[in-house]
């Protein structure tokens, strides 16, 4: 069920990585980063992400009125982070809707994946929450940053 | 890409529902509850299901060596909840195989769906991590519980 | 350092008492409740003592234009809280100055006491963060319902 | 109450400095950080100074059969952070005892100074929490690194 025909991501794949240590806050009684904490660092990637391309949240999609809003994450779990490891997340932009984009995330110690998954946004105004077309000028910057295109 | 065929959950379908009031400490800039918080708020949820059933996280495993370890989270992020929402956190347990099991969870605000998502557990050993049979009293348990009984 | 000739908080010192279960994500890999955690139930329970005064947050203060900004946390960590544990955070208004307030917290498992602390407030303009004198109806509401009068 | 004869501290004052960039994550809905992660911010920085003096969290400790626990913290929040900015966290032994040792922070932006506060720490055995000496080598490598010798 957990398995799909998609090979898993690799190090190599990602034209965007942001290294990060695990925090004693993140680590659980079982010794490990506790699961939702891998939600956080996909945001905080996503983040860092957007500096790179210089489409910084929350300006770039401010100034056209929108915010993004993340409509559905899934992540495999694959082996446990523990505290004071060092990581790589790695952000990738798989596919652009017309109000809505797909991102995917892995999480590396070394080139050892420690989990993955995807993330979809939907870019929408920030007061009502209503969908409206993804920002030209951000989807040129991904366009041009990604090695592997994203989909449309 | 989100959408399935499936029905949403509705409130009916769960046998165990854990009521919880959003925390200012989780709502983030947005004015809105951080999506990791939903991880957070279906680990707070089980492990009161397990209460419930009579086989208390994590002596309940832990009597058999071993422990419950996520491998695979998805989450559908519908409708935002906001600071100080009464929420109501249903879970059920959907399917259970030899060493895993599906736990499906749904929130609600009133009978309103906000959120709902799937957890994937192995149960493994506390030290190893090594994937081990689900445990016997365990599967009783929420067979019992279960109204729509979870597929084996 | 930490010694004060003040005597230890004890649970009949407070009008207001709030309940509340050690979640898992709470604990670190001590296997104990991480202190910072301890600041994040203080501020559950204020927001809980407000609602119980009928002045919510952060409403009551938001119709005056203003909002409650800690400047100082103290807080003393007697014994570890566990996963699972049943705690009842006591909370009392202890001292109403002109813009600022303090209160006292202590958290309690039975009637053991496994922490307490001071968090001072300050009254200010939700905007530009200007200390403006403590609304009137919030003083009268605390006035009357605290067992052990706040000093002025 | 909050103030104290005390000058402020300043940047120059600490011997070990760690930057660190806010996260989403660690705002909350007035669009500031939230006070008890100043507490986790002290809680990574006390971890990178270990790392810094060569004596690394957990295991410096560890070897002697002991962990730290805080008994105590105090903490001043002078002004907000914010989403994004690049805060510097300082760091300073500035007593130890026979048992325990009190630990300065400061959370400095550029050089304005945001919060600061003071951990107190005992050192205990890892299970039984009972307090034992502060190990030598900790004691001679923090004398060593520290430009205003902590008192003893």
């Amino acid at each position: 069920m957990t398995k799909t025909a998609a090979p898993l991501p690799r190090l190599a794949d990602f034209a965007f990585l942001h290294p990060l240590r695990v925090r004693w806050s993140e680590v659980d009684g079982q010794g490990i980063v506790f699961n939702p904490n891998y939600l956080v660092y996909f945001d905080i990637a996503i983040n860092e992400y957007q500096r790179a391309i210089d489409f910084t949240y929350p300006d770039g999609f401010a100034q056209f009125g929108t915010d993004m809003f993340a409509v559905n994450s899934s992540v495999n779990f694959r082996a446990p982070a523990r505290y004071d490891d060092e990581l790589i997340i790695g952000v990738r932009l798989a596919h652009i809707g017309r109000t809505s984009y797909r991102v995917q995330f892995a999480v590396f110690r070394g080139d050892e994946l420690l989990a993955d998954g995807i993330n979809v946004y939907v870019n929408a105004t920030r007061d009502g929450h209503v969908p409206a077309p993804v920002p030209e000028p951000f989807v040129a910057k991904v366009m041009e940053f990604e090695k592997l295109k994203p989909t449309r």
